[in-house]
């Protein structure tokens, strides 16, 4: 199943950490398109990082030829052996649903994984499970967000539980049959770095639901604060981070290094932070 | 502002309906691209219909050509005077819903207006506010959804009020700045045809806040459901039927029509239905 591929593969790297591809144009060196400043930073991590988490918004602004540079990352790091996690976060009703299904995890070459926003309930997840049993796909479902704002809604508080333990508690119930070898369903979480008394409740809370955790780094997460995300064995969680490694040339820390070598660099870096707090 | 254009529209037209272009593969005629049948369908009902929704995910199924597809369909129903409304259902944190507003209302030959996702709060809503203020566009914000799972979590009750109830408010207040003179808000609200009880409640509730009622037709909604989306004016809302309009041929009632002229028939005998309700 796809979810014990992604751990099998964080643990042979010792590396729980995903990389954002999130082609903003002020991180791409002048004269790169964005297909070659992904392949420039896929080939500089793809032996040390487990997978990639190209963000299509950043792909969608340039339209069609925007869409394709998305498809052609997935297909570069699948290449390299990475494991891909599509940051779509797409949600609908069920029959349109099942179109977003088929455009994102309805084929070998497409993403392994994508995020899915659960606003619409169940019926809206349903297509989506198809697809992860029918492709051996797997999904993230928002649980709670890393910005600020995820408080207006995620944070409300429902007679006795908190809004995102209620969809965190769904998540794990639409999971329940596909988990894998390693107890994770390929149902997943994300729950962001920036609430580490959350992740802590929710890690507990949710024993079979792994998390994807956003926020480290550019948004105020630390490694000591996502510790938290990780099960007694140091499983449980992957750890994005996006700007803080394909934007790491333009750190004073990388000076002198091309975007490629500053994210690796970088991404070591990450990946011994993590380790250290971890052991 | 674009909301007053669609309200007059509307009267114009004595038609408040959006005919939803949805071109799932088995709606459209063998040996008809999505464009095609889109283009029969657009010129078939563009002076009795003042705007079409087109449904990215059935173009995104189709990859980068897809996505031209829907870049195309918006420029056909523009260039025919209909007003747009990209049901595109984005949202994510601030730096990456800044992205999707430059996918979607960052220039003049985008949508109208789109529907935004509002799980992350509202910061993830700002960016789209900043479009809507730059380029003149509206934002749909689903607050209620027509599908029978939207009761998981929009239904849930906090304190003394329903989520969705909570939601609305909140639609309402970043709404305050973009009222139109007609009293509606370029930030609009999706609110199922298939809870006429909320509709009635909402409607009350929340003045300002322009309606997008899906629903209508093949999930359930009847002319009688919708009528609760109007103000005293017969004003505030927009009914929308996609499958029920564009796949109509289907119907044995239009036997012998092609799917242009079935359309047509169809949507006349909505805008009808409609207007019975409202007299």
């Amino acid at each position: 199943m796809i979810i014990d591929k992604l751990i099998v593969k964080i643990q042979e790297m010792g590396n729980p950490t995903v990389v954002g591809l999130d082609p903003q144009p002020d991180f791409i060196p002048e004269g790169l398109s964005i297909t070659e400043f992904n392949k420039g930073i896929i080939d500089a991590i793809f032996d040390i990082v487990p997978a990639v988490k190209p963000q299509i918004a950043f792909y969608e602004r340039f339209g069609a030829p925007g869409i394709e540079a998305y498809f052609e990352t997935i297909k570069m790091a699948k290449d390299k052996g990475m494991l891909v996690i599509g940051d779509v976060k797409r949600g609908d009703i069920a029959s349109t649903a099942a179109a977003y299904a088929d455009a994102h995890i309805g084929h070998a070459e497409h993403a392994d994984f994508i995020t899915i926003n659960p606003y619409l309930g169940g019926d809206s997840v349903s297509p989506f499970l198809d697809n992860c049993r029918k492709f051996d796909k797997g999904i993230f479902v928002l649980v709670k967000t890393s910005n600020p704002g995820s408080a207006d809604f995620q944070d409300l508080y429902v007679g006795d539980k908190y809004f995102y333990e209620i969809v965190g508690e769904k998540v794990a119930i639409w999971g329940e049959e596909l988990i894998g070898e390693h107890g994770y369903s390929a149902v997943a979480a994300v729950v962001g770095a920036t609430h580490p008394r959350i992740l802590t409740k929710l890690r507990w809370y949710l024993p079979s639901v792994f998390f994807l955790v956003p926020g480290y780094g550019a948004q105020g997460g630390t490694a000591a604060d996502i510790c938290h995300a990780f099960d007694k064995d140091g499983s449980g969680a992957i750890i994005n981070n996006s700007r803080g490694i394909i934007a790491a040339y333009k750190n004073e820390k990388y000076a002198g290094l091309d975007f490629a070598a500053a994210a690796r660099a970088a991404a070591i870096q990450m990946r011994d932070e993590i380790k250290e707090v971890l052991s």
